[in-house]
């Protein structure tokens, strides 16, 4: 029996779009372009599964086509948003956040409350890439390495240059 | 924008699947024919992700034109089988069988050793049905309630039989 | 500064108590003598951390000296039994059943469901000992492999001789 | 029986101290002056239960005769500092950060990297008090809210005044 037709799914980039809830519609028109292009890209997009950034995000992705998939915090699927290809429940509550960051070869960014600075805090903490679209600001206070600390975050003045950013951030990792 | 095109991940039924990494090669057959007929009837099939049952529910349903998710314990994906639409990452060892379980409308229990154990149990722990073909026999031994203890996996004694009873039990729980 | 009076919880056994909530009375009483007992030998007594075995085990042994923690499901310590140590959140549901048998060096299973059941096959699927006083009766179906499956369960008839055969088989693994 | 002498750990507060492990001597100093502190007035220490803050805080607590429990990443309690009265294994990795916050009715931050920062994001989100003793300066860029973002983190100078400020919110969190 051929495998020529099976999914590969260690070979597409995973891709995880965070951000808030309750934004401005400019944030949710720029999640919606992010998951477009990531979708034209071949990368899978992986959200937190509910609404907002998540939902916009995996509705530009879904209809270009492309793969999304939604990590829950619950254990009932109708949470979900109607844009996923295949939503995954945890049981875990915003735990969860910490898988959201953990599937995606990089990470983007938008606009967000906590629960975005946690998903961004453990992609960062696991050393994947992050991109930045109109993200938190952080500065670690502890005085004598304050000024060796960079700026953790690739950041990003559009969602094209956002999807550029992360499957370029995606390629030198998955080469590394 | 019309969603029409749009997946209603909520409407699918899902099963998972589990059993062995390590058991018979009728058990493997066995599953490959239940994830075809999962796929044909278009289910998701849910697995753990890896080797042996999960691979092979994985490989018939994904050959069949349907959709397969697994479930990984780790944080890489490269440890996923190739026969998944979608690789998620947990991160939580062997802890993550709780979530194939949870995952499933249903679940359909093949051969398998204490991992497929564990992830019963917590599908009978939260209520969901078990179809089991050649999965573990369990026994309560509290004397009293003993003889009350009816057996809660509906078995059956095969791959169509298992999809059948599969479907029925998913169909009676999503309308009650 | 003398760390001479600090505690050393990597050198104390851990011994995880699982059973039911909704169990006979005398087996809360096996429950309470067998904590009764763990403490005495200076083990920590780890459970679910809410009713039935769980309190009754933390109960002998907190009264008796010992040391106890609860591992609860939800985000709450409210729901903890008053006999604990500590009591630890982890919000993550019943999906905490693994981590109840993972912190114990040993098990003992007394009698209990569904819950019982998840945790006894995650001891026994990372190894670790489980000794059982009216646990779950298991037999796993494939074929000719049948009869080489010995009980995995180290079966005893009172709670001195639970107490005795999990300090014993905790001792060996520390040794091992 | 009477239950006198039980330990009610509901009663208690909780109060979780973050930072990093690789920090400067005066943060580990503070740390330990903050577990002293938060000993003397009761409260049991949570930290992540290895090295560098979170030792420093468990051992200020328990050479005060307090009680603390280390969360750890691991499944192994061999990972642990010397100075928990408890040590509780999880197996989910730095997804444990999210638990570490969660069992603290507040949490007290020091200085430390993406790992506190994941921490304290939790706290946030989940509504926790976080009192900041260096802790990082978080700004969210998103335009016209910009400024009616207070900072969510209640500053201190000095390890006493942690200590004072973290007491001062548990309790009104505790009354509310």
């Amino acid at each position: 029996m051929s495998t020529t037709s099976a999914p590969r799914p260690t070979r597409q980039p995973y891709v995880s779009v965070i951000g808030g809830y309750d934004v401005a519609p400019d944030v949710l028109a720029a999640a919606e372009e992010v998951g477009r292009g990531l979708a034209a890209a071949g990368a899978v997009v992986v959200t937190g599964g509910r609404g907002g950034v998540s939902e916009a995000a995996s509705k530009g992705a879904v209809e270009a086509g492309g793969t999304t998939v939604g990590i829950l915090p619950g254990t009932d699927r109708s949470e979900a948003n109607p844009y996923l290809t295949v939503a995954v429940c945890t049981g875990i509550g915003l735990t969860r956040n910490a898988l959201v960051a953990m599937n995606g070869d990089v990470v983007i960014a938008l606009d967000g409350s906590f629960g975005t600075l946690s998903e961004l805090a453990h992609a960062l903490l696991a050393g994947t890439p992050v991109v930045g679209l109109g993200a938190w600001h952080l500065e670690r206070e502890s005085g004598s390495e304050r000024d060796d600390v960079d700026d953790p975050i690739l950041r990003v003045a559009s969602p094209a240059a956002a999807v550029a950013a992360a499957l370029k951030a995606g390629r030198r990792r998955t080469r590394g």
